[in-house]
């Protein structure tokens, strides 16, 4: 009877801790709204359409795809279409071939991530150890955390340089010092943790700009993380010299070609605010004139080499931290505040910082896609963003031709004298990924007439300048193709 | 009396086993030598002493220090020794600002490594996630193996952008689509994990050069992973033509002072070999005179700008993917074998390759050491290693002034034209972390006699050339304090 009563408590008991444990399921489940609760938990992806709708700038759908297309409609360009259909073959190899050459450069492409595996043992650094070639580091951060053994075994392994640790222990607790492969074997896992803690990696091969993967296991555990070698560009600074002057901070750059006179005039414009700022003229003209300016520097190039060649010419011959560069047909006001630029620069991290030209500001964004056939860029007008601490100026990805930069960044991208004539956005798409571009609306420099000269000898001059300036259906044809072959382009489309 | 057999029985069994235990035991110990058994298990790191012979690199010790050092010998300099007393502390106060304006540019100093704890139940990417300015990307490798649960509430964290999932669920299940916080909440471990494998990262700030650090949390677990905001440079690739011609693929530069002679027999001894590659010529001479030679670009610079100035703006009217660079009073000779040259740059990943300068190759090593105060550049005559698959040929950090080059890499680097007069290994010490070198010693030109000039013009413009030529006292201080501030160096040792 006393048993029967003991079977009937059990009963009782077990079935209100069923009662309790449904409840709390149930209770968990209340938390969410019944009415889905019947939802079949099928896993889905959201449909293509509905993905569409996410992840877009500027109406182009910013996310990963194998090619990238671009519109076709008028002053949308798909860059193959201008070479000629006999060459396209031929053009095509080789543009691959140069394309191979540069990625075995720039180590592209980047091998795939490397990915840690989830309750691994181990601490480790997941990004940021660097170490300068043929040097050494202590790697930060290693160390074991793992079930209780009676003895460990620890494997850790390189492929661009050796391993060792600080710990001082006994030649059987750490094998293969100096060497790829370095063991610890020991039976105390604070001992352990002391030699991990103390590890270190030396680069052995003088290659800068690679990333050994480095393996520590521990049994079927392996982690393994990044290091990289890597030897940091060396610094390019300016001495502003005691008094910060304009003179030794800015140096004011410009090409010049069968306008002598406008070149007058705007340098006459430059001294009224200036007196004593370096102009650098690059000139290209049949004749070149003198110019009676103690603080000009005139350089004299082949007749007609070009446009951007004459930019690059006069921006390799800066000495000073900025360089403001201006069109020999511009005219400075006094609006025309370089402080003002080189307060924008100073004081942000933009390399390059442009002006108003009479009211313009030629502000564009350049967005881009990647793409196996080589890259789409889409061009849009407007900026990105305020700039931060700058209410009148904003971050953009290109700017009219009035803007103060870092000489090192200029000199860095420079400007392809293979563009002969006309010629504007290719700085900005050459200077992609290197250049932080910033347009500031309250500095403005003015445009010289458009009239044209009284005088016979200049007007005649302005008459052969229009003649090369015309940018004729072979200039944009060659513009065009240099996009397919040199920024390895497959199209652009411009809004 | 069963009893007493079966406790005998139970005794020398447990006995047995106990005896197997310790022999285990024993045996592991046995593995290793007896005689350190009885070592004290103190941890120790290797006294300074024994640690000062490891890592040395041509007896330099290149391990983290918080400052580097120079050996005070003739030939050794500390630039700071070279400003006037006086104005020295202005200088680095100067040179400190400057830097930091570098380092705010740079994005230095490097944030500390980002390490992963041990045992945390993510698997999620610790190397190589990379997302273009603007763009989205699906997170590789997120993925979680923890102790069942009867919920999953996993969080998301992003600084610079924002997160979401390509997975379509209910609302409830994910919360904060497009925002920097993403909550799942989920019921089925299985769920959570595919909701996982399709989260996307979306950058949203236009400030390219920037990692963002994403956070994953479960509990107290948290794992910590970098995502690289990168735009990534554009290519620059030269299209060598059909038939690769050598005219198509080098163009030779020089830059010539007060030697028109010298110029002329170099020009001369080119012609013989290469007819018709382009000869790029920068010419500060005070009466530059006239060049007959269908396939040289003569560039006229102010008297005297100077001889980096020249070569800066020689390299930046370049069209062509490499540049071959030379001294105006070299000669070619049939072992000037440019092709060679051609060849190495085609099949490796060098920027510059130079030759024999009349068999001499002046290579040398530049290693650095980091310092708070500035860093220590270490020239050491010599090479690194060989170059793979070039016997005759070696990788070092500075050669001759007879080099063939990625034109696309010179004009990154730069010649300083701050550097008016006599200069050279400045220009390897400003292209370091940014220039990969080697040196062949089966190409070589020769170079023209010493001797005086006979014709008394040609004698007369020698006499005006050496005395610019002369390395002066104020020049090897200009060059030195430059080193100081632009380099942000410390000091120079030279073996």
């Amino acid at each position: 009877m006393h048993l029967k009563w003991l079977l009937l408590f059990s009963l009782l008991f077990a079935g209100g801790l069923l009662f309790k444990i449904v409840r709390n399921v149930k209770g968990v489940q209340e938390n969410l709204p019944s009415s889905d609760i019947s939802a079949p938990f099928v896993l889905k992806l959201f449909p293509q359409k509905k993905l569409r709708k996410l992840f877009n700038y500027d109406g182009l759908w910013l996310f990963p795809q194998r090619q990238c297309e671009c519109e076709k409609q008028p002053g949308n360009y798909i860059f193959q279409d201008f070479y000629n259909k006999s060459e396209l073959e031929a053009v095509k190899e080789r543009r691959k071939a140069e394309f191979k050459h540069f990625q075995r450069r720039e180590g592209l492409p980047q091998p795939p991530p490397v990915l840690a595996q989830p309750n691994i043992p181990f601490g480790y650094p997941v990004h940021g150890v660097e170490v300068m070639p043929l040097h050494t580091i202590v790697i930060p951060g290693l160390q074991f955390n793992g079930t209780k053994v009676p003895s460990y075994k620890v494997t850790l392994k390189a492929l661009l340089g050796t391993l060792n640790t600080l710990a001082d222990t006994p030649d059987y607790e750490v094998m293969g010092r100096g060497h790829k492969k370095l063991v610890i074997l020991t039976l105390s896992q604070n001992r352990l943790n002391f030699i991990l803690q103390h590890v270190t990696y030396t680069s052995t091969i003088y290659h800068p700009g690679v990333v050994d993967i480095v393996s520590i296991e521990f049994g079927s555990a392996v982690a393994k993380f990044p290091v990289n070698v890597n030897q940091p560009s060396i610094p390019k600074l300016y001495d502003p010299g005691p008094e910060k002057k304009l003179k030794n901070l800015v140096t004011i750059a410009t090409k010049t070609f069968l306008r002598p006179h406008k070149l007058q005039i705007l340098l006459m414009s430059i001294r009224q605010y200036y007196p004593d700022v370096t102009v650098i003229v690059a000139d290209d003209s049949e004749k070149p004139q003198k110019i009676n300016d103690t603080y000009v520097e005139h350089y004299i190039m082949p007749f007609g080499k070009g446009w951007f060649a004459g930019r690059n010419l006069a921006v390799s011959q800066v000495t000073t931290k900025y360089v403001l560069w201006v069109d020999d047909d511009f005219l400075f006001t006094k609006d025309t505040k370089i402080e003002e630029l080189v307060d924008v620069l100073e004081k942000t991290e933009l390399d390059v910082v442009g002006g108003s030209v009479s009211g313009n500001l030629f502000q564009f964004k350049l967005l881009m896609e990647q793409g196996e056939d080589g890259d789409c860029i889409h061009k849009r007008s407007g900026y990105f963003e305020v700039l931060n601490g700058f209410p009148n100026c904003v971050v953009t990805s290109g700017i009219a031709n009035f803007f103060l930069a870092h000489t090192e960044s200029l000199q860095r991208v420079g400007f392809d004298p293979q563009l002969k004539r006309v010629a504007h956005t290719e700085f900005f798409i050459d200077g992609l990924g290197n250049l932080r571009v910033g347009s500031c609306s309250n500095v403005v420099v003015n445009h010289q007439s458009h009239a044209k000269a009284s005088d016979p000898d200049q007007a005649s001059l302005e008459k052969m300048y229009s003649r090369f300036r015309y940018n004729s259906q072979d200039q944009i044809k060659f513009k065009l193709t240099l996009h397919y072959f040199k920024n390895h382009l497959q199209c652009y489309t411009q809004k």
